[in-house]
């Protein structure tokens, strides 16, 4: 049998999607290292070895790009909390594997994209779809933590300014991580969350 | 002796800037409400009813508005920052009245608008000039951290990273503050800090 010279369709769509993933990596990476506002579509192809009309292929426009860089980033985190609840283990446990996951996903392309660009270049119906992404990802810190005040396993406390603090003090990583820094991001996010939960007062001090 | 109908060149430069002011704040209003890109220089106008000429007057362009609004937070975090330090009292209280200062200033226009917008849509000077008193700041914290690790108040811990996570703990409420919204800043700032230095683990739990 000879294979036939035309792909099947479902192959072609594959191929299409892996390469559109592609450019959008390529993008968060430009954008995280030179900033949303001083890449163009041009500095894309140029990092791609590819024309500008081939990216147009794949995407409408820059706009575009940052919002699907942003809604991939969001998307990896809702992933990791949903793989993580309700796995087993204490409420603790599982606040800390969330954690240790957000931690690691803003130290790569496309989460440390949505932290270090975010949504304010978006127009107002793109801002409203990735603020309902993050508020779903908010709720399910948000339950973790009343679920660990209810086991007796975190301080009593108001657990929507906790979650608000746990995502601000690991968000941050997104703004001052470097990969030639000297500390790793599984470093960075042992760190972190040990302060987060134990504090920086010295106990009995 | 009869006033001079022309006030003198004082009165005249320091009227000059308090409308200077005027224009950077509503501008740092109407960014944090509606985005930066979403903000015409004829909206920051119509705010203040003025004209858009008159705008020009006291700025050049949108950008300027936005590195000066940013570079006015930064300024505040530096001066009440430069207050407390060495005023008296251990580190331990110098570094809680270091962070209400800094969770109160996010909650205002500039600090708001520095942490929302930030230097991301200004040029590579700007972005530089902003980023040096990033630095000084974080320089403050980091240095608190220290002193406070060796006079025991504070856990064995690198103070960069302790420095970054309350940072960045702190300055999310930027993100998420609404002045009409059930907690004070007051309030915000008071459980902030209560969760960073206690930790969200129960104690002997």
């Amino acid at each position: 049998m000879t294979d036939s010279p035309w792909k099947a369709a479902g192959d072609r769509q594959s191929e299409r999607e892996a390469k559109r993933i592609a450019v959008l990596t390529v993008a968060a990476q430009a954008f995280n290292e030179t900033g949303y506002h001083a890449t163009s579509l041009d500095d894309i192809a140029r990092r791609l070895n590819v024309s500008k009309p081939t990216i147009y292929y794949y995407v409408k426009n820059k706009e575009e790009i940052l919002f699907e860089c942003a809604r991939m980033g969001l998307e990896l985190m809702e992933e990791a909390a949903n793989e993580v609840i309700g796995s087993g283990g204490s409420v603790y446990d599982e606040l800390i594997a969330v954690m240790h996951k957000y931690a690691e996903i803003v130290t790569m392309d496309f989460g440390m994209c949505l932290i270090r660009v975010g949504e304010e270049p978006l127009n107002a119906e793109s801002r409203r779809t990735l603020r309902t992404l993050k508020r779903g990802i908010d709720a399910k810190f948000r339950s973790l933590i009343q679920r660990g005040i209810e086991a007796g396993e975190i301080v009593p406390c108001d657990a929507k300014v906790a979650a608000f603090m746990l995502a601000g003090a690991l968000s941050w990583i997104a703004r001052w991580y470097r990969p030639d820094g000297p500390l790793t991001p599984q470093q960075i996010a042992d760190q972190h969350i040990a302060l987060i939960m134990s504090g920086l007062r010295v106990r009995g001090g």
